[in-house]
């Protein structure tokens, strides 16, 4: 299976009210395919204008090393070195914290990944998770 | 005026049906704020991964030059040097070809600027203009 | 259907016995998944050290354009400003020349790409095409 | 003597077993020659996508220094700052943590380095030893 643009969008729109229905800041939702390449992308209304590198920053970085933004964040609190030389070797273009979300089919597949930036980094990953249920996939915070 | 998220999304979906419409190739749409940052993106079951990056570089030159698509590659007809050098100094992200369309408010005033990428670059130019004309506003190609 | 790496080590044997066969210079023979992303590379003796990044960015180029090396090469003679500026907006990653070859399933579908550099551009991408139909794939050069 | 393919491809293909073996995550294994480029990469089935940039960025910082990764990680344990700063001179595509092994002749001399990424890092240097001590040359993690 593959995330297709109406699958995309769907999820997107339940990520931002998720985050309207919890009161929380302005969201920005991207999604990402199997090789970590934009499908879809919504800032909304109030949000800063950097909100799109750091939501790709979340879900690049969960397709590339195939783990959650939360896994990524305790491997930095760990090894903060091992982990700021990973994203040195990618560009820095990785935002390792909660709130990128990879996504896997019914089969435990990865498909791609959702990365959701605005309010805390635990509320974000919320918002992205609820997006990716609607649409009867699996997420790994 | 500002372009909000609602205005980008309708630009964004009357844009992929004019494609659909006009049986072009699977279109990609960014719609990108005054300061060049996206607001919304999309792209069509079907197109090539790499389609973000060119529509973000079809629209980024537009807001940045203040020019479109068709105007900056008509500059680089006439003085290709200058414009690789300009696009140097933007770390090589223009893409300044037509389907890059400024978009101006009823006061002149540029707000943003609509990307196309997919079928020939006149067919994205095409489907930018029609996104921006459908809520009101003036599409520059 | 993916590519995995039993397919990918084939392609390559393949590819580098066509250019032995045929008195080539020693090739390097890279496959990328459907998201531009190494699976396997191999640079026979005798190359020159700089290889991988040539084949990678013919092959890388062709996924995330969704088209052959030679149309991408036919592309860049009618509008080369078009080509560059493209290429700026990938960080100038791509080679957009033959030997840069798409790999599409039995269903047409995009599963990878194949980057040959070594020889001629044109025997690159013979010796591709003969990696490629050895595993019962169609490759678009 | 240099690392020719027959003997990285044999590298390669005992560093993969040996995780097999051991279950061991899925591998991604990279040979560099002596001045830093690949001669041959392998990514396992089921290893996420980015593992070509880990991987070379583990052996690259051994051959380019001179010292394998676990050298490097204690070097930036004692000197963070300046391993940063090392780093940044090689645009950050170093990862000094082991699993980045450098590779040595009968006469001592480096000839190219071994990167081996998917499991823990320790994991990854044992596998990446067990390739280099099976074709009769001596590894330094």
């Amino acid at each position: 299976m593959e995330l297709d643009i109406q699958t995309a969008r769907r999820i997107i729109a339940v990520a931002l009210e998720t985050g309207q229905a919890r009161a929380m800041k302005p969201l920005s939702v991207v999604v990402l395919d199997a090789g970590g390449h934009p499908i879809a992308f919504e800032r909304a209304d109030g949000a800063s204008p950097g909100r799109f590198e750091i939501a790709r920053g979340k879900a690049y970085g969960a397709v590339m090393l195939g783990m959650g933004g939360r896994a990524q964040a305790e491997r930095a609190a760990v090894g903060p070195t091992f982990m700021a030389a990973v994203n040195g070797a990618f560009g820095g273009r990785l935002v390792p914290v909660p709130g990128g979300v990879l996504v896997r089919d019914q089969g435990g597949r990865v498909i791609g990944a959702v990365g959701v930036t605005g309010d805390t980094s635990d509320n974000d990953a919320v918002a992205a998770l609820a997006g990716i249920e609607s649409v009867g996939l699996t997420g790994e915070a």
